[in-house]
């Protein structure tokens, strides 16, 4: 008898990563598609699902998503990336063709809500109530976990967008390139930002150029709102720009420095290095948290 | 036979506000002391609930108290207000004295996560998840449910603490006042803070004063912070400076301009009148929301 596998999605900007499989130490087959075209991007992903049903029964699909999506299960366009500014993907039913061609039940959240959900279950965030996880790459996103679930409310958190005070700022072009805000989080320090800001591609620049200080300064702001807004238990930082490792320290002295005792608990006074991590699972953070979903979606 | 009582206490700055009863439309007694001493504060809160003892059982208490508190159950110091810089109320033990004179459960919590309890079970948050409670008067607090339940994580919401992007000020004294962090919400808005910063108390400037002004944009920037991160279904302002009921559609248009479209909710964009709203039980929120503190603890 074949056993039952979960097919993990987590749906990018830049590629979809795809797996099927039970667990991180139990993928049986896995793709990464580019984001192309719906049409086209949806169909490889099709593809790669049937081929991986021969392997044993999908009893899961989970799906994790670049938004803003529609996670209200009572709308018409639930399943759906809605009012993205990537071209061609707006209003985009991701869900559909998938769960009826295989008969199994279909779970959808944000990519980062599935991220920070992979980390709860098998990486850095295990217990943490709650749990904060944010991704910096080509734009950034946050997820937050309360009582092991994620966050969604009136739509579901956009870290990203967060306004942050104004700093003084040696970049070259030192305005926010946001389209809806300028000068939120992700229009001074997402990879793009950085790029256009300082003027050359995040990852040229050396671990001392004074981008990351900028950059720490910027994101200790970010998370000392987080922190005192949602008192979270950890705070994961992924995503291709936090593969600077030197930023992980800057950032938790800005983050001391700022609240300034304030905030008396031990995470953040003595415990800190345990407190603003990576992610344990490194960049499978997202594809792993759809495979929650997944299983989550079969357990229901 | 006499009926179950409940006792609560909300535990203010400036004032304790105490009654017994089973609801809004049910309080048997209740009375207003001072914050002076906690001896004397906690004496004449006692002298209240033994003369109320005689109405009917105790069978629960609840407490909302300033802040910050120590509320995990397994520490030396839990039912402690902490660090507070209130002279004379740094650790200061609230709860052993009561439990133990009724010998009834004893429920525990921020103030400002009473008041949205009280707000979410009788008053103008019923069913919002999350929900948001923000009071601004002596200093700035708020509290915030998920799922019915208070936040707390490793402490609990610190939201009148939130860094908030500068603006250009006219005020004649623009610097904030808070002793830790200057520029926060409330060492830029609180009551205290209007007062120094514009130099006369709140409640004389008339309503088109540009503090008002000043106050929206503010107030505004906090919220959209908290719209983003929390993604709540509805936020509630309560607390002396908000009597300025001139402020709402004042904070809700500059909330709406901050988003900028951004967020697609039917809540922000056609609903905010429903969205960003006074308190339906009045400067009593908190003290109500003691009282489902107080069956909550006698539910356990
Ligand atoms: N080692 C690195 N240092 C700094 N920035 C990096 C590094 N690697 C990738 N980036 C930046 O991260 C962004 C891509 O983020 P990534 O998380 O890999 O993908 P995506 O967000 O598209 O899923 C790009 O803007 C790139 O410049
Ligand atoms: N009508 C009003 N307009 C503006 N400010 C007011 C008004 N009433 C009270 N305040 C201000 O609110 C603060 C007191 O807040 P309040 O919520 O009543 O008490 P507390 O925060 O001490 O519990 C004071 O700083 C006072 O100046
Ligand atoms: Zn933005
Ligand atoms: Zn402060």
């Amino acid at each position: 008898m074949k056993s039952d596998l979960f097919a993990a999605i987590e749906a990018g900007g830049t590629k979809f990563n795809c797996a099927v499989g039970t667990g991180p130490d139990d993928i049986r087959a896995s793709v990464r598609i580019a984001t192309t075209t719906p049409t086209d991007t949806l169909h490889d992903v099709m593809e790669f699902l049937q081929n991986a049903s021969k392997l044993g029964r999908i009893a899961g699909i989970g799906v994790g998503s670049f938004g803003p999506i529609d996670l209200n299960r009572q709308s018409d366009t639930y399943g759906y990336i809605t009012t993205t500014p990537k071209e061609g993907w707006k209003y985009t039913d991701l869900l559909s063709s998938m769960g009826e061609l295989f008969h199994a039940p279909v779970g959808f959240d944000t990519d980062v809500n599935a991220a920070a959900l992979g980390e709860y279950t098998w990486g850095n965030g295990e217990g943490c109530d709650p749990l904060i996880y944010i991704t910096v790459g080509t734009g950034i996103g946050g997820g937050v976990l309360v009582n092991g679930r994620p966050l969604h409310g009136s739509l579901h958190p956009e870290i990203g967008h967060l306004f942050i005070p104004a700093i003084q700022s040696d970049a070259p072009n030192p305005d926010g390139i946001c389209p809806f805000h300028g000068d939120c989080l992700e229009g001074l320090i997402s990879g793009p930002a950085i790029a256009a800001r300082w003027g050359a591609p995040a990852e040229t620049f050396p671990a001392d150029h004074e981008c990351w200080g900028e950059f720490s300064t910027l994101m200790a702001l970010a998370l000392s709102n987080l922190i005192l807004t949602l008192s979270p238990q950890r705070i994961i930082l992924g995503g291709g720009v936090m593969h600077q490792a030197q930023l992980f320290p800057m950032i938790r002295e800005e983050v001391q420095r700022m609240l300034n005792g304030y905030v008396q608990t031990n995470e953040v006074l003595q415990d800190i290095d345990n407190y603003i991590v990576p992610p344990g699972l490194g960049d499978q953070a997202g594809m792993l948290g759809a495979m929650v979903l997944a299983k989550q979606a079969k357990g229901r």
